[in-house]
């Protein structure tokens, strides 16, 4: 099976999570809107808009697997777990890593409406007060939370992954928020990682296992840029 | 099997749409935290805090059945769906009624930031130009987005359901953001509810479905008020 998927092609964003997933496990598949170059976006935005279409994504990232497209970054990796072996098999276990994926989700909106509190079709500069005020109560109450709940949940599992023994599509998704918040907000990441040693070693390694190695320094790895979800701007920053 | 669902007692919020699917089944279900009263509510935090427990909630709403503990109320209703005879039981079908019940999760999680655009920790009265703003956009640009894509899609499968030819967990939720809206936001309501006749017209089957009419006028309905995720400002509706 050949796995096509479907997202913007010049930042990682939520798409980088089903990547990474494809990446780890050496699966078989096309990063459609980028192999295809200009006319990449026209292919995603016309499976958006099919009328015939009576399964229509809302949005990008989707994927197609054969004539099954399925869309929702962590819907996505639920159906993608067991077939990259990057989730437990039974249920309890595949609900408890949707379920975690589902947190990651969240705080992926939260990290984005740091610089977007007022609406995604206005520029930065457009919101920029609110961002202050936004990214200020983001790190003051939500990264705690966050980051504490999954370092909480890590540690409770012996510290190695978050779930089980081996690796999951969610150690993958921590991993892309630690490296997207040291992007964003350097100094504030500074500070706060003392309160997370857990999902640093974590981080270290994912960034060291073979294939997510080799993927992080090939030209796949688009790199962060201000118009992904995790952007630097000084002024929230400091 | 009796369902202990775990949600604040005093909001519809989130836990509604499970609340929904339970009753539309006539499921066994004890709403818990409503049900003990005052010690509910500590319950409801000695499971997520429990330090032995290595699977804790992120946040309310869980279900419990049996040992199990589900967490996410998208990640609920998809456990749910199949047990309830609320979703379809191939992979494909079940995929799909996740991936909208997502885009609802995404679209309450907008409605709620109408209203809280900087923090849930401050005040509405500490962030009303913000809610303003951030309101005028979300009427521009994001509610005709979402219940566009959701009247399309009910269009497309012929009107009568959002999926397949029978009620599934996905009208339920559907049938809760209408009404959620109508509460929060009469005014633009009123104006907006021509352009989605189908959605409108599904809202009105749901209402009179009788365990879901029931529901509606018993006091396990809890109304809605100025402390969950639709709330009613009037300078927000003008």
């Amino acid at each position: 099976m050949r796995y096509e998927l479907y997202y913007w092609p010049t930042i990682q964003g939520r798409g980088e999570f089903v990547r990474l997933a494809l990446e780890e496990a050496g699966a078989d598949y096309v990063d459609v809107v980028r192999h295809k170059g200009k006319a990449g976006v026209a292919a995603m935005m016309k499976i958006i808009d099919d009328a015939r279409s009576a399964r229509p994504p809302f949005a990008p990232p989707f994927l197609k697997a054969g004539k099954l497209i399925v869309a929702q970054t962590a819907n996505i990796l639920f159906y993608l777990g067991p077939r990259l072996n990057l989730s437990p098999r039974d249920e309890a276990g595949s609900l408890w890593a949707h379920q975690l994926q589902l947190t990651v989700t969240d705080l992926v909106v939260e990290v984005h409406d740091t610089h977007h509190p007022i609406s995604g079709a206005l520029y930065y500069e457009q919101q920029k007060p609110e961002a202050k005020r936004r990214t200020k109560e983001f790190w003051r109450l939500r990264v705690p939370k966050f980051l504490g709940y999954f370092e909480r949940v890590l540690q409770k599992n012996g510290g190695q992954y978050l779930i089980g023994r081996r690796l999951t599509y969610v150690d993958l998704s921590v991993f892309q928020n630690i490296e997207g918040l040291r992007y964003a907000f350097p100094n504030h990441m500074k500070r706060f990682e003392k309160k997370i040693p857990g999902l640093v070693a974590l981080r270290d390694r994912v960034a060291q296992r073979p294939r997510i190695k080799a993927y992080l320094a090939s030209d796949r790895r688009i790199p962060f840029n201000q118009w992904g979800v995790y952007r630097y701007y000084k002024e929230l920053d400091s």
